[in-house]
């Protein structure tokens, strides 16, 4: 008796922000924070970020399987080649995006554009071909916009995508103006894969919501840069280079003793309780196994950053240890991001542009997953306000 | 012992699409969809747009009270006066957006670009005057950004708003290029006050999972719009509309039985299963509140439109008992919202978009109130694919 009223009651107590509440089933993929493991589908993202392009991650991630031959990646490459231009119009009407916008903010209104422009319609329209369709264009665009929003804003010309080039040559390319080392393709490549997706994040949700309204690819995409815009989720790979700038840059490499110098800016910041850029994750509990690869690719691209780098990490994590001894802080995603982009030469205001460059296919993979078994996304809220209906006071004239 | 476990399990078991799962408390309003009854904080939604104006209804839902003196209501009009102006800059690039976009579509990348222009930055680095500065100036240009988007894309001058007019004369004149009769604007003000919120939605849920985030309002406005554009949620008061034109318009008032008619028409639908537009509702088990004030409205306002609107109303009403007996479908707040928004002089394809231009104030007021006691919302998904980590498949050269 009691479980019947129990499942039928309209207000499940659930834990504050639906924290742990599962809203979807999904074969996009998964983090496991206590392992310190994240995958794509059935594959490893750091496995895959070690041996595949980002294009092959990209057909993983839209089509559900990755390309077994040549054959089926040139397909696959030849699909989306040409997709990266920018049509003309939204082309038009960048300059006037950039004045304003810092790319991340400009990329709302730009992608807005690209997709009214291609026509995109409700995805509850559509069939799963014309979906797909929408969302490969989408993903494809937005590095070209991102970079020329950077470069506009920058004053520089704009450099047009290169359909010969992959997806992180040309998106570096597109950036720096520079045809780039293929150690730093390569590099930056890595990291790409390793962000295009992490589990059910804010942005990831929020995609799923809007999508679940039958809306088009455009106005979920859209919503999630919004959602990713946010503080509290996006972060900023910049902070953690601004860190050990602050404790000293190369100089502490040729220092009597740099521990203290680390020691210095950071122990006083852990004492008061202040969070420390780069460490600690809201759901790993052991290294967050993008840091642990990033570190790899920073070590192999050498530079006195990436020396700093490891420096400094080991010192504040002993520190961490010694100040908060009951739990584990690590360094996270953003502290080796920003030593790898700076090495390849991103400039810092495009680190987080460059994070949601290739998250837009996570992104996209979800919404498609949502719209293929739909049911609207749609809580309630409890109304805690003063009791309804109250007598509407009169305005005396 | 099971009681513990089943509290910190990581998965509570929640219904799809988390119907009836609580996200948040609320002093917004709420929608009591067994009584036919819904709110603004602690007034009847209706009431108010029966005795106060639009501005009064925003000030209920952005500062928590409405204006009791003539100078409490003056205050605020001056605060907002001047903000529904676009800037210059947003201005100049309206043409293209217009060009390629639906106003509800442009208006996306438009108020993404105003936010931009006014240098919005993430809720989360602002205090609540400052947030609410942001909410106030997006609510604001809304209505003049949707009617110069619609005008530009129609080949028409824009008509610039006018800050000695109320929001409801101003938005009628810059849509029509007319000073429209006084009982156009005060149905349309009504019209507007009953939408401006409507419990937990789609859209405003995705604005509170964007504000969560701590972004900036820009970002949870644009996310909000694309929800609403989702066929699932923002609905089209234009369909009921075309419902009665299929029906045979005017001409049935002239019809010897003009029952038949509405039975040749809908009865087949009925009985095969479709859904008849501009009836039922997700919420509403009895009249929706909203459809009986908008039918005293038309009725007022006169016109054929109205006749035959309560005609085929009355008829659809038994068909759907007759064949659906075990359900209550009434008119939902499409079916004379068309009716009123056509008298009123709003072409069809603008009815959404007048929908979303006063819904804004309610998006805001929810942003307002996630942003004053925030936590990130974030559900979990369920992986459900094959067990990962499976190895990565060599791609041969």
């Amino acid at each position: 008796m009691s479980t019947a009223i129990a499942a039928t009651t309209r207000e499940p107590s659930v834990p504050r922000g639906l924290k742990g509440v599962v809203v979807a089933d999904t074969e996009v993929g998964d983090v496991r924070g206590a392992e310190g493991f994240y995958h794509y589908r059935q594959y490893s993202a750091i496995d895959l970020a070690r041996s595949r392009t980002l294009e092959d991650v990209w057909q993983l991630m839209i089509d559900g399987a990755l390309p077994l031959t040549q054959t089926d990646r040139s397909r696959f490459r030849a699909e989306v080649a040409g997709l990266a231009m920018i049509p003309a119009d939204v082309r038009a009407v960048l300059p006037a995006i950039a004045a304003s916008s810092a790319p991340l903010e400009g990329l709302r209104a730009a992608l807005s554009l690209v997709a009214s422009d291609r026509g995109m319609r409700p995805t509850l329209d559509l069939d799963p071909a014309a979906r797909r369709d929408d969302a490969l264009a989408l993903c494809a665009v937005t590095p070209t916009l991102l970079a020329a929003l950077w470069r506009l804003r920058s004053g520089l010309d704009v450099v047009e995508p290169d359909s010969s080039l992959g997806w992180a040559e040309n998106y570096l390319t597109m950036v720096t103006g520079r045809r780039p080392a293929s150690e730093h393709v390569r590099a930056l490549e890595q990291y790409l894969i390793t962000t295009v997706d992490h589990g059910f994040n804010a942005s990831t949700f929020t995609a799923r919501v809007v999508a679940s309204t039958g809306a088009d690819m455009g106005a979920c995409m859209v919503a999630a840069i919004g959602a990713l815009s946010g503080p509290l989720h996006g972060g900023a790979p910049s902070r953690a280079l601004a860190l050990l700038d602050e404790i000293g840059g190369a100089a502490i490499l040729e220092a009597a003793d740099p521990v203290d110098l680390v020691d210095a800016v950071v122990a006083p910041r852990i004492i008061r309780g202040d969070k420390i850029m780069g460490f600690g994750h809201a759901v790993y509990r052991t290294d967050d196994p993008r840091s642990l690869l990033l570190r790899d690719i920073a070590r192999s691209l050498g530079g006195s950053t990436a020396a700093v780098a490891e420096l400094v990490e080991s010192r504040v994590v002993e520190l961490l240890a010694l100040h908060k001894p009951g739990r584990t802080l690590r360094t996270n995603v953003e502290f080796y991001a920003g030593v790898v982009m700076e090495r390849c030469g991103i400039p810092r205001d495009m680190f987080t542009p460059t994070f949601a460059s290739s998250r837009v296919i996570g992104w996209s993979a979800n919404v498609l997953e949502q719209a293929a078994d739909n049911a609207i996304i749609r809580p309630s809220a409890r109304y805690v306000g003063p009791v309804p209906p109250q007598p509407v006071p009169h305005l005396p004239a």
